[in-house]
């Protein structure tokens, strides 16, 4: 997953918004949500069945399995990731969803990963482990050799007086603690999605940073960095965080520290890319159409098993259950998007392709395979009942009723920013950015019982909306 | 750590044994050690003060943080050892050690790493981790590409017929389980020790064998192998445990796999190496030298914070504390060894150049930072309260004391077969083999707290040991 991305950086006017399709009604007031006494539902025994037998789903991790071990790493524009689609075809046709096919767009500006390393130069002597943020401007063929300002917080580097970085490679180290609802990452994240930027502007000839990640290990976190328009960019890394902790006491051992860095990225141009869309066709054409899905490409140091095989797998098998028994009365479509890492361009174009199309909710997967243990909702007045028995039914799987709104999400924000009504069900990232875009990023990392829970989360959210007989209309977004 | 590697491969006649310095007397009957009611024996206030002093040690943890960080990883044969053998120098004099000195020695075939790389080109294509073993040959400069055949284990590779490999890459994926002893990686290293000798011997152009680690991760496991002589050497390299099992994954979907290998490691011929060698000078010239140390050297890919810095800190930490505690009765000398991972030539030349001198005991510290759990002895007959000492003073820790004889390690294995007595402090390797000769290998797999458990065990060990009233004379070496 890669949020924020766009949104710390871009004018809100910079991002095309569809218009609401429909006249939104205020969403359920956040008070009436988490109640001091829950709604006491009854859960329809369909469901609870349903729902249970979905923990003995084998759906999901065969397609971990599959994508990860016949396809392997899907980087966006990749021969790859056109594989990955035509695997996906194939596998969405086998499992018996209907109208299954990939809606092809354009993919611009792709970016492809090329040598990097990095040595200390001086005073000790030792190669570092790092990888080039997404966008990154190449060094020299020979590589770069000056010394390093270090900055131990983003805040640090964002103070820093302009012009001081002249001649100088930018050391960020700012450090990263797990949390539950990955809020970590937006706090901790800067560094690497606005830091280059920042850095470039006060002059410094490249910037590397510690990961932003939660681990203490060698592999090292990609992930995208972005310029604003009339900077030109600089090479940029993320050290792993054990080598950007060497670093760190190298400094702090008080010698001026001499860095090479080598970084030989490059662009190269337009690619063909695509969504892959299947449905479960619904009894009722004019319920709108349940959203759900993840994506299908992934950074390329692992091979994309928690981001974002799970998310495609939970959500499709758990399509699939709710087809298996029967017709639902709305349709449910999968998306398994394309090109999420580098900016989300798949989610646009669903949007675009999709816009004043009736939907009645959305929702994606993307937060690794651990199980979900919150769910949140930003449901419309009328179609508040849905949240109460929502509520009552997933509680077996130990999932609690969120305070909030939902709305996460890069594949499907764009149509929750036209007014769809959002449900989000919220993995535990307790382990999540210990392996986030790393080449740990790997099939041995998905629990598979943990990925049962999630499927069984998934379908009894999608049983319980696609089946609602309340309308589920469109709503103000949150912020 | 790499135990076996000769003694699998040579014939014990080929092994020079240095002959006892004096006649040997058998070592106390295992049936006497763990007594099923233990010996009880007042614990000197002096020891247990000691000890206990030493729960608060920081040396240790400096030594491991000033070589990861100002050193880094350090290969046989490389400048970097040679930098690392100064900064030991002047580490072991700053810290008040006396006939601080090098003992050098030349190291011949110097083997060193090249380009390691390796994809399936068919039927799933997608680039895999490995990395080169020890005395590996080169594979031409553009790589081989060729179908792989699988064995399960090292014992099916070798049934397989002669000849049979002929024109393929032998694939050995044998699985390796944690053991607190650590008598997995015996059991589980053949593949490593032996695998490429019997592949060569059966015509296998190269061979890839999944990591000896009981890992999951991406970082693949270092190591040396070695071939018979007669036998052309092939090349051979470890595959990550995670993409091991992925490679296992695709010969099991039953289609043949094709490989691309790349590996361009070279020999170097003839380096200069040493031991660095420390003192606590004893009272008593005559009551034998206490051998105690570990290995400077590592392996290249992690910067040998468990592999071996930790040995080396713990036994020079507990030194110093011994040291400051006032003279002890024997000299203890502290030996930083070089050049063990790639046949513990530097425990042999040590064994050459010391030989005839009197050593009372010999142990070392080589099994990484997590702490003792048992303790060992091979001491003979006259000293066996030694043993009984050392069980009382060392309980608190939660040490136990074992059945077995002691007589472990490489670097002190050549001493110890003259009939030097044994002492052996076994540390637990529950983790251990999760990041040994791997990237991980790195100063935050270290827990300060174990360490200085460690630290603990072997300041009571030297104290109680160099202190000793009684004689120690030789032993008969355990088998």
């Amino acid at each position: 997953m890669n949020p924020l991305l766009l949104a710390l950086l871009l004018p809100a006017a910079a991002v095309q918004q569809p218009q609401p399709q429909q006249p939104p009604s205020p969403a359920a007031p956040a008070a009436t949500r988490p109640r001091a006494t829950p709604a006491v539902v009854r859960v329809d025994p369909k469901v609870a069945a349903l729902r249970d037998k979905a923990l003995a789903d084998a759906t999901a991790y065969a397609i971990v399995e599959g994508l990860t071990t016949e396809i392997g790493p899907r980087p966006d524009g990749s021969p790859q990731q056109a594989r990955a689609r035509e695997w996906a075809v194939a596998k969405l046709k086998a499992l018996g969803f209907r109208n299954v096919h990939i809606e092809p767009y354009v993919l611009e500006n792709v970016w492809e990963r090329g040598v990097e390393t990095a040595e200390v130069v001086s005073p000790y002597p030792q190669p570092l482990r790092l990888t080039a943020l997404g966008n990154s401007a190449a060094t020299p063929p020979q590589g770069l050799t000056l010394p390093i300002a270090y900055f131990a917080s983003f805040n640090d580097l964002a103070l820093a007086p302009a012009g001081s970085l002249q001649g100088k490679i930018a050391f960020v180290s700012n450090q990263m603690q797990p949390t539950q609802d990955g809020s970590s990452y937006g706090s901790s994240g800067a560094a690497r999605f606005v830091g280059a930027n920042v850095a470039a502007k006060k002059g410094a000839a490249a910037i590397v940073i510690r990961s932003i990640g939660t681990d203490h290990g060698r592999g090292p976190h990609a992930g995208g960095t972005n310029f604003e328009p009339g900077v030109t960019p600089i090479p940029a890394a993320a050290l792993s965080v054990a080598d950007a902790e060497n670093l760190e006491r190298m400094v702090k051992l008080g010698a001026p520290v001499t860095f090479h860095l080598t970084l030989t990225p490059r662009n190269v141009g337009t690619r063909q890319s695509g969504n892959v869309v299947a449905e479960v066709p619904g009894s009722d054409p004019n319920a709108g159409v349940v959203l759900v899905g993840g994506h299908l490409d992934s950074w390329d140091l692992g091979t994309g098993a928690i981001d974002d095989a799970s998310g495609v797998a939970i959500t499709t098998a758990a399509a699939k259950l709710v087809m298996d028994a029967g017709r639902p009365r709305r349709t449910i479509r999968v998306v398994w998007f394309g090109d999420e890492e580098t900016g989300g361009w798949g989610g646009q174009a669903y949007a675009k392709r999709h816009a004043g199309e009736r939907h009645a909710t959305a929702g994606e997967s993307d937060f690794g395979a651990d199980r979900v243990w919150r769910f949140e909702t930003n449901l419309p007045q009328g179609a508040r009942a849905i949240g109460d028995r929502l509520a009552a039914a997933l509680a077996p799987l130990g999932i609690v009723r969120g305070t909030g709104a939902a709305g996460d999400g890069t594949d499907v924000g764009p149509m929750i920013r036209t007014g769809v009504a959002a449900i989000d069900l919220n993995q535990s990232g307790l382990r999540y950015f210990d392996w986030h875009h790393t080449p740990e990023d790997t099939l041995d990392r998905v629990d598979p019982e943990q990925l049962r829970q999630n499927v069984a989360a998934w379908t009894t959210m999608l049983t319980v909306v696609a089946n609602a007989s309340e309308e589920i209309g469109a709503v103000v977004p949150r912020p």
